[in-house]
């Protein structure tokens, strides 16, 4: 168990702040904990009718590269994770779906980020238009599981949250 | 592509940094990106002689609770990967091996953090006394397969890093 002294709000940004804690340890020591306060978020990994995972593959600035992942994005305010869950695969990937099925939640850096991410299965997918946020560009495509799992074998998908859906969801029959 | 126009240290931390960048979009647009600067880290799936896991249950702050994981820690300056791997293992496991194999790796939350995670299995293991940190305070418990899968599919296993390294390694016969 370690005590709160002390929580100070370092920068508020636009989907999560910097937080720095002054914590009391079991051993009475004091230490610093950095911390990113995020509200959670959710990711969906698609499933076509035809058996065909959807990527998306998007820029990512920390990574100088674009790389392939699921559609994830950050909850808004008091929005049901469903409801954002269903939002965010229509707007990066244009499906539409009322079909969708938990499959877990996960903590992504628990040294150092509260962020939860809740992992939706969706299926039963209807094409239409993405609806892109002005910071993103976004290109959709589709893989079959052998080809998905080589991309995860020789490196090609290095997204911890696509990588673990993926094997979840084929490790798992009763879905 | 996304242009960095500046980039400031907001507060220098133990194991990493927040930054503020500010970035030119594709589409001439300005945004701030705050970001977790990260050295990177490694993190280990141990797996006995007789083919159980062992994982580590540890008090994680942000959490608020005891959460299992798989040994894990940040890659100090100038330290090669392997040696890091071997050494976080034996810290918190007590368990000794040169038998490391490197399975993948991946970044964690690549919207907000450059921490790259380079996950390692370890093999032909040998007990010994854990050397844990000030502000650690972990035990040592080992499951097996059905046990563990079974473990994640209820949720007792939320570690990101845990359930893809765990389901990585019994998803291939080939290690």
């Amino acid at each position: 168990m370690e005590k709160t002294v002390s929580s100070k709000i370092i920068h508020k940004g636009k989907n999560f702040d910097f937080l720095l804690d002054q914590v009391e340890l079991p051993n009475k020591k004091y230490v610093n904990r950095e911390i990113v306060d995020h509200p959670g978020a959710v990711a969906i990994l698609p499933v076509t009718n035809d058996g065909k995972i959807v990527l998306i593959n998007q820029y990512r600035y920390v990574t100088k590269k674009r790389i392939l992942e699921i559609p994830a994005g950050t909850i808004e305010k008091g929005e049901l994770i469903e409801k954002c869950a269903v939002r965010e695969l229509k707007e990066e990937t244009g499906y539409s779906t009322n079909h969708i099925i938990k499959m877990l939640s996960c903590y992504l850096a628990p040294g150092y980020s509260n962020e939860i991410l809740h992992v939706f299965l969706a299926k039963e997918l209807e094409k239409g238009e993405q609806k892109l946020e002005d910071d993103e560009t976004i290109s959709v495509q589709e893989y079959g599981y052998e080809e998905i799992l080589t991309k995860i074998e020789d490196g090609s998908i290095i997204d911890a949250k696509t990588i673990l859906s993926i094997l979840f969801y084929l490790t798992r029959n009763n879905i």
